[in-house]
């Protein structure tokens, strides 16, 4: 019998696991919020994973369930811990990866270089975090971000007023230092149940309008001392946390070679798409090896320099399919992946990755296969 | 709408094009012989090919059909056909695949170096091709061999009593000079309907017991003369049988650095596994770029050496699921790809797929990640 594993979700990071579960002979089951999703393939159920029901009846069947994002309530994470499911990454993990003011307050306690940071329950604090930090900072909303949603730059209390307002009784807003970063990267690490854990090479991350744009694995002209503290931080995070599956650690790296940590994300991540065509092994392949508590894989980079690309959006004219046969048609070393999802304006619909030994070069074919799409 | 490429027949083949539909966004539909075959994930259909009414229902939703083997017989090929549908490859392609006399045939209409053969109908025709090649020749049953079934050596006319006896009125079986070869090779290329076509470069294969046991891409201490020759061959073939999709091959080398061709397989091949994760595309991915008509990619290897080992049988004791978590416990470079089959002593259950710069070490790592298949 094939071990079979439980994706709750069925965006495109459920899809991706269904290639490398193919090979792996894993049997992937994917609890796809509706019909015709992107992980549709492999949707075994279409259900509420706010509903304990639903995901109970869907667990059932499953060794070990992991995800396709992080909003699964804790207490269905946790009702299923009782259960004796084999959940992968735990609620004790996941929390910090769905609540900011939980993460900073943890990653404070394992003494992880992060932005100065307090929590702030109305206008009058912020007020006094800005007069402490120069008059400016960021506003996030703690839970249910994501693209830069739920995240503001503030020159004054009252620039969050809407949000204070909409904060229940008893919570608080996350207010950060606006880091003046010189780019910003990421560091992945994959750790097993057991504690093995293996990372991937820093890359840097591009970001447009709040959104991961662009990829270069590894981050260019990076120390190897820069290389080796991101590695550490990824590390001490996965086992500070008890991380298991794929770990995404957001940083920003400021003029003074100093590494800061932004966010984490607990499965696989649009900074690791790189690696399904960059690395040995890919972060879908390494995620179910890790939650399905296999031996994990090499991380090492198959090419001096991969570059990925998103593609967001929809064609303004031709269809979807016409756009990646002529990006196809010119650009033939571009690795095309495509989500499976209807084209809306600022959508990730896609990616691009392209792989060679100059980054250059990778880069502009990259983008030529991409800009097919704009 | 996704384009909808249809597959007849469900094994390992019609499996490995899962991974790379659902990153091309095709959208696969595979007609599977039985339940629970290796193309499961993608069956929509269960039914027997030789039965029209089976094959002109599955093909009634789809774009366009290909295939995971060579037994689909002609009268339905042309049904479909005839029916307006894209089949590709088509059956006058298929044919040469399908039928060694044909392809015999064929190929000497096209000047394409192969061994001295002759159709034979008796003990006495086949005495006579011996008498004429030094007493020894290569019997082989035109149609239906694989793996070496229906290919045998003989030193008289009537050491192929049996399958003279079993021939249908008018048949005949294909006698072949024993080639002297130094190596087995095999060459692919993949050409769309409007004729595009790309190579890969020529690999070595190593059989036993008849079956494909190791590949080596590309082929070691090939000449560029050699190398050159080979894809003249390849594009040759493709060209002048007019073959849509994958094709495969197969040559021998003599030790007067001549190349004769074996036989040919229309469809990825054994000895094209090693792309999967050795070449910017995939065997399984270029299969279905050609035969959906869309822009051919990049076949250039990923690392100067890739080694493909076929893992055979059943595990004596252990469960297959253990046995492949020990190799990737031992090897971590090592790509597994299984094939979702119940084990059985002989059968072809998976492969492995080392890449690397020392061709020494990637064989070393690839025979020592499988052995724990022996
Ligand atoms: N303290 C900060 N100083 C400067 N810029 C920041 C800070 N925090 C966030 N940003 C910017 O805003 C972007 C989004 O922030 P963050 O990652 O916290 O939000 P998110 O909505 O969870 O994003 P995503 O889901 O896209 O990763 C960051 O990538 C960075 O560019
Ligand atoms: N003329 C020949 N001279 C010497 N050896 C031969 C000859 N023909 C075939 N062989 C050997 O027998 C093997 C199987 O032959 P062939 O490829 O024709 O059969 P098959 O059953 O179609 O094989 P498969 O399906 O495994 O490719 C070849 O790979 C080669 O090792
Ligand atoms: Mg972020
Ligand atoms: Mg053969």
């Amino acid at each position: 019998m094939a071990l079979r594993v439980g994706v709750i979700g069925g965006g495109q990071l459920a899809r991706m696991m269904i290639a490398p579960a193919v090979e792996l002979g894993l049997d992937l089951r994917v609890l796809a919020e509706d019909e015709g999703m992107s992980a549709g393939l492999a949707a075994t159920a279409v259900g509420d994973y706010h509903d304990l029901d639903v995901v109970r009846a869907f667990v059932k069947d499953v060794d070990v369930v992991t995800f396709d994002h992080e909003h699964v309530p804790q207490d269905i994470l946790r009702a299923l811990v009782a259960d004796g499911v084999a959940v992968h990454p735990g609620p004790d993990a996941l929390q910090f990866a769905q609540d900011k003011l939980l993460m900073r307050a943890r990653l404070a306690e394992l003494g992880v270089p992060q932005p100065e940071w307090a929590p702030v329950r109305d206008a009058t604090e912020l007020q006094a975090f800005l007069d402490d930090h120069g008059g400016r900072a960021v506003v996030k909303t703690p839970r249910g971000g994501y693209d830069g949603k739920g995240v503001r730059v503030v020159r004054s209390g009252t620039d969050a007023a809407d949000w204070f307002q909409a904060l229940a009784d008893g919570d608080a807003l996350l207010v950060e230092e606006l880091v003046g970063f010189v780019r910003e990267l990421a560091q992945q690490v994959a750790r097993r149940p057991g504690g093995q854990a293996v990372a991937y090479p820093v890359v840097e991350t591009v970001q447009r309008d709040g959104v991961c744009a662009e990829v270069l694995a590894p981050a260019p002209q990076a120390s190897e001392r820069l290389v080796q503290l991101a590695e550490e931080i990824g590390r001490s995070i996965a086992d500070g946390l008890g991380v298991t599956g794929m770990l995404a650690v957001e940083l920003f790296e400021t003029d003074d070679e100093r590494i800061l940590v932004n966010e984490l994300a607990m499965r696989p991540h649009n900074s690791g798409h790189w690696s399904q065509d960059g690395a040995v092994t890919g972060q879908f392949e390494q995620h179910l090896r890790a939650v399905a508590d296999l031996p994990l894989g090499d991380t090492t980079p198959r090419a001096p320099w991969s570059v990925m690309i998103n593609i967001l959006g929809g064609p303004q004219d031709g269809s979807l399919g016409d756009r990646f046969a002529a990006a196809m048609a010119g650009y033939p070393t571009a690795k095309i992946h495509t989500y499976g999802k209807a084209p809306r304006p600022g959508r990730k619909v896609g990616h691009v990755n392209v792989s060679g030994a100059d980054l250059d070069d990778a880069v502009y074919v990259a983008r030529a296969a991409a800009a097919h799409f704009d």
